[in-house]
């Protein structure tokens, strides 16, 4: 078990609402298509930078709490190439002199930005970490793939991490995570790098655009999230009985569904996906920050957090809150 | 200290070679003025994909061992926007189902990785971790700044992370970093984000080059670096006179020469800018790589690694190798 404790979180969504009748003419599909394939009813539509997201959900976790030591920007859309974004939200937050970098997991890369960070602050590397995930992804949305176009939604929540004060359960007790290239053109937007350079005469305008391959996702998931959690409770001896509540990204409605299929009921399922859509990296600590702003976890619950990102990527972790 | 070593280093270069001669009439300088301003005589020009350049000195730091039990990216050229580039070097490497991700602090990307997975080492999470950094930023130079078109090249190297066995010495003893977000557009790429989308309306070309104020960011890291490296010595009890090697970001000729300025004579300065240039995030594993290559680290050595990165980020380190 990794002592470092989840202390606080903070999310942000943007208050413009852009419901499923209002996408539906533009992507060609009725409200009910939508409604019916994603499970997503309405996404926000980000106004202003991810860096401005990015922070006002941060200073919701940081609270009246002092600066972080360390910030890590887990978001899959940057505010530029260079540098990371990590520096204009430190900058929007008004801090300066605190390492910070970005990590890059898609819609996991909250999930791999915690774990890692669980380990900083167990080898007392730092005390006081930010994790801040901010995501503005809808202009990147296809909307001649109704599919994918219908799924994704703008928000930012982020996370402090400390190391778990003595006495306390808090911590990591393992996590699994594995990475399938054969699933990498799943997921994709093949633009924004060295392959389509922005500027790249091969560049067309749809290789600047998120595209997605949802049943076939769905379909390679199954078959990996069962192995995958197989494995996690092998190594701790916990199952699906002991698990208090799912923290999973929304990556779809279905997506979230299936966790009943792999032993957790709907009652302890956090399921925002109808409200927020999937808000890529953004995602997991939405979840987790929107649970815990209810009150729903208590110190001590057993948390199942994880889920799929584009690679594919299959991670889950166990987490005393 | 962290108990984490460097078990073993890879690097390629990719064959073709633009000399300061046939760069110059490309920039509008001569090739005095380039070596006078940049000291660099030469650099590669990647004419393959990053993942591929990765993927051979990935190799070479595998050596024959087993496969790595996790693979971090630590590149600021990506190979396109999702997935991130470890999943396309998993694939090139012929590998699937291990854990990966990428980690983006421009040049000291390799820098943050290195030290991250140092902890997830020593936490247990994991016992084999691949870091590789591989760059094809040449294309993105801007030749109408012949200041940074002169400095940059394209290359990739990697190095492999395990636990130190008992008994030996090798480990990190301190790191120190900070990141100063006033300095956020002396090192820039403004595109390829959400600020200046690749389709965005209002994104010109130029927003899709590389930017550099090198005269700018060699006096504030200059201020910088003094107290950055005061702070490491003061934890530490080292001093400069420990140092067997200084691994340094190779940033330009002015930058490495820099380092007699804090105490590091020329022959404990491991010195490549001439024949490679800047190679961004490849530079600092370069730099180690060819200097393990050549027989010059012996295990016991003290090394100082590290340098300045776009944000504008500081960051030292004392590893025992």
């Amino acid at each position: 078990m990794i002592k470092a404790k989840i202390v606080s979180t903070g999310f942000y969504l943007p208050p413009k609402i852009q419901t499923a009748a209002e996408l539906a003419p533009l992507i060609g599909r009725s409200e009910k298509w939508i409604l019916s394939r994603t499970g997503v009813a309405e996404r926000r539509i980000a106004e202003e930078p991810m860096d401005e997201m990015a922070a006002k959900a941060a200073r919701k976790a940081l609270q009246n709490g002092p600066p972080p030591d360390c910030i890590i920007n887990a978001s899959a859309t940057p505010l530029q190439f260079i540098p990371d974004s990590s520096v204009f939200i430190q900058e929007t937050l008004g801090y300066k002199g605190i390492p910070s970098w970005s990590i890059h997991s898609t819609c996991l890369s909250f999930f791999v930005a915690l774990h890692s960070a669980a380990s900083l602050i167990e080898t007392g590397t730092f005390k006081r970490i930010l994790i801040v995930s901010a995501e503005a992804g809808t202009p990147f949305r296809d909307l001649d793939e109704p599919e994918s176009a219908s799924l994704f939604g703008d928000a930012a929540a982020a996370a402090v991490i400390e190391p778990t004060p003595p006495g306390e359960s808090s911590g990591i007790i393992d996590w699994n995570m594995q990475t399938w290239p054969e699933g990498a053109h799943l997921t994709e937007f093949p633009g924004g790098g060295t392959r389509f350079p922005p500027n790249g005469p091969d560049t067309t305008p749809k290789h600047n655009l998120f595209h997605m391959k949802g049943v076939k996702i769905y379909k390679m998931a199954r078959a990996l999230i069962d192995k995958n959690l197989s494995g996690l409770y092998q190594r701790t001896g916990l199952s699906s009985q002991d698990i208090d509540w799912l923290i999973l990204h929304q990556a779809s409605g279905k997506a979230v569904q299936m966790s009943q299929a792999y032993g957790i009921p709907p009652e302890k399922t956090i399921n925002i996906v109808a409200k927020t859509g999937n808000t890529i990296a953004a995602s997991i600590p939405l979840v987790l920050a929107t649970a815990n702003h209810e009150g729903k976890l208590k110190r001590g619950d057993l948390l199942l957090m994880g889920g799929t990102g584009a690679g594919l990527s299959i991670a889950f972790s166990l987490i005393r809150w």
